[in-house]
């Protein structure tokens, strides 16, 4: 295996509706000196990508509604931002301790639908790509016309975890890139097969990223250069839990 | 932010019962010609620790009892590797579609206890280490009196997810590092207090190793160099969820 390297790419405007995410980039990483290549990774933080897309939302305008009140008191809640989670959800998967974790239309588990307050100018509220999939897909395919590279690129988000503390960036989004990396079938070194059969190396990569950009610095966006990966178009979306695999349904 | 990379080390030798992990890591190094620097990051594969410190278990010895008999019928296990998987949790969080998700006597939330046959000789089981963060504690102590650098180890094991498909690694133990970055407190630039407040930048280092690593080639380490994070001795035991605050009891 090689050496990987994570090159932070900083140095954003601030984002407005209909900006050009990979023209920000190429922008940005131009004036830092970096230049893509072949096989490399693009992890792009998810807020840029909505806010790009106008899928900021003025909690003014937000009329919650009957269920939305009810949850929000029970959690200690804005009752107009529990109206967009829930707008943003197929179901609640759990709600307790001031924490509503939902199902996506995107069949993300996550908390509050990924409807997030933070970096975001005062009194909206920030969703997540209606298609993250899809944004991915246009911004790789911007970055390939722009620069004649063959790269991926991820959409990510930062998640909690339900069994253990803290929080890590996970992929919501890929293209040009298999969320997995498939060992199905393949056997180790005393003849038995891999109790683990598919890395989801778009998450490490994502939680890679996270590690170069962090949460304070203006750094939206990361390449990861030297991982291991399949190129496939089938997006993150795929990668959701069968619902009769679900054990916590 | 500065660049990050990760440096896969390689060429163990097969590890035995009371290898030194220390030595055999600065020997591949060694040979790779890399040399520590401060404030790296040296992930070890759950794998070698477990087989450095005694935890293989001849299954043929094992004598399943009347909880693992049922419980391995239910779910098509053998009932010698699932008196293991009980005798190592503290209890049995889900159970269904053949995986049995436990909790283990580290707190560890994840399949089968981590108990596992691959990549280890037949007819054995690999146990977690007893105590992960400990043997981090010891690894790091000995690299760091081999080398005069201050370094933080972090072992890595691979989790399955309940809410997606495909697996990451994650650390269950470490030591000389902070297993969460801690923004607590901490604005936006619009003043809001951040969503995220504490990134498990020990499972994100764990996860980015993982890339450099695969799961075929016999590189059962990585050196993680350039990522932020806090010195501290708290441990991976300490992020285990608050009981109080676990959503999916």
């Amino acid at each position: 295996m090689n050496k990987l390297e994570i090159i932070p790419v900083g140095g954003f405007p601030e984002v407005r509706e209909g900006a050009d995410i990979a023209a920000l980039f190429l922008e940005a990483a131009r004036r830092s000196r970096v230049e893509l290549a072949d096989r490399d990774v693009v992890v792009v933080k998810q807020k840029i990508v909505s806010k790009a897309e106008g899928r900021l939302v003025r909690l003014a305008d937000v009329e919650p509604g009957r269920d939305a009140r009810k949850l929000a008191e029970a959690q200690g809640k804005d009752p107009r931002l529990v109206e967009l989670v829930l707008r943003e959800s197929l179901r609640v998967v759990r709600a307790g301790h001031g924490v509503i974790i939902t199902e996506t239309k995107h069949r993300l588990v996550c908390a509050n639908s990924g409807v997030d307050r933070s970096n975001v100018r005062r009194g909206y509220a920030a969703l997540l790509p209606a298609d993250p999939d899809g944004s991915a897909r246009r911004i790789r395919r911007e970055l390939e016309e722009a620069t004649g590279r063959k790269v991926a690129v991820i959409i990510s988000d930062t998640f909690g975890r339900p069994w253990r503390r803290g929080q890590t960036d996970v992929a919501i989004g890929c293209s040009g890139i298999d969320p997995l990396l498939s060992y199905l079938g393949k056997t180790d070194r005393y003849g038995y097969e891999l109790r683990v059969t598919e890395p989801a190396v778009v998450d490490e990569i994502a939680g890679a990223a996270e590690l170069a950009t962090g949460k304070l610095s203006r750094i939206p966006a990361a390449i990861v250069r030297g991982a291991a990966y399949a190129r496939g178009e089938r997006g993150v979306r795929s990668i959701a839990i069968e619902r009769e695999k679900d054990l916590f349904r």
